[in-house]
């Protein structure tokens, strides 16, 4: 049985992900980062995700990128902005460098455990502005890794499986469907209220409940508003 | 005055690296990693190099890459081997993927905090065999960070400098005399004593001590043999 990693933050993207690479066949290894962020909620609900696919393993990391801060994920000084999904710029709630960030540590694993696919469930249909989700930016980082690493060196190529990039949100929403998926133990939220609630008014909530109305499906989340 | 990042190690050739970013009248920020390493003692000689130095922000991360395991410098479990510095295979004391988590660190501070250029004293020359210190690696890496950073992608970009990749260890230690490193500040072993004095034994202090040999000085470490 062929390993993977699968970078899992307990949200929509990252669980259908993994339920793909469940369908692979793939003896799973799930990655989860405790970054100090806002939605510190996501990673129980990793957890639960983690439990659900009955994964070999779960690691979660605890990471200082709020030490680093520039983000409204991360520092609290920083409002979380309601939604505009049709905004140009990228959104303040991009975190600087995170998802290099985040694959750096999964290739280092990857190395370690003998895990040379990398699953992350980015996706560039419904862009939400963030540069380190797009296609260029993933093919380079493959490129990279298998240059920088031993495994790379000698010949064990690491693959980044990028298998939502080209999905839109209700595409994805429809897969998670189709692999059995249950929605009600992901959370997608930025601002999430005390007890987990979503706040239904964030990019991330708005994207995913205009997701589910174009599949023609209720998400089963108890939002806020 | 144009900031920079330098990634400090207390090592002699970060060291020599932050003097030539020094010299290129860069206001410095200098960027150091505990990642339960067995040479803890570095990031003491870190802030004694950030001190000697006079840098703007010396910003220590804490990365629990030991979790991850895998290397003789992060898994007590794994002995430091004695020198070898010959041998032809990726040694043991490789971290897996360890300069692409820190260069993403880097590049993640330095989008935060303006700096765009980075500097990390790789070397290719006295050769130890690791792949994430090669130019092709370090070139890669640079390509993949200015298309997945905000900076990256507005025109801002980044650009990785390795002013010693083509040094031999005596060149480095002659640039470091040029520009009055105090080498008694700096640290190699990958194996000191509990008081912090290095072993003299293993690959790192064997290229330190042939290289300063070779360049006609006298290494003002305490060594233990």
């Amino acid at each position: 049985m062929k390993k993977c990693i699968v970078l899992s933050s307990g949200g929509l993207d990252s669980t259908v992900t993994m339920a793909i690479a469940k369908k692979l066949d793939y003896k799973i290894f799930a990655l989860s980062f405790d970054y100090e962020q806002r939605h510190k909620i996501e990673i129980e609900s990793a957890i639960k995700v983690s439990k659900y696919f009955n994964v070999e393993r779960h690691i979660i990391l605890k990471l200082p990128i709020g030490q680093i801060g520039g983000s409204a994920l991360t520092d609290s000084a920083i409002d979380v902005p309601e939604g505009n999904i049709h905004r140009k710029e990228i959104p303040i709630t991009y975190v600087p460098g995170r998802n290099i960030i985040f694959l750096a540590f999964a290739v280092s694993i990857g190395e370690v455990v003998g895990a040379y696919d990398i699953f992350i469930g980015v996706n560039a249909v419904d862009y939400s502005g963030y540069p380190d989700c797009r296609s260029d930016f993933v093919k380079a980082f493959e490129y990279t890794v298998n240059k920088g690493t031993k495994a790379g060196v000698t010949g064990k190529n690491f693959k980044i499986h990028t298998p939502l990039i080209t999905l839109s949100k209700k595409d994805i929403i429809l897969k998670g469907k189709e692999l059995n998926v249950d929605f009600s133990i992901t959370t997608s939220c930025y601002n999430p209220s005390s007890n987990g609630n979503p706040c239904g008014k964030c990019d991330s909530c708005i994207l995913r409940l205009k997701g589910f109305e174009e599949a023609g499906l209720t998400d089963p989340l108890p939002y806020m508003k």
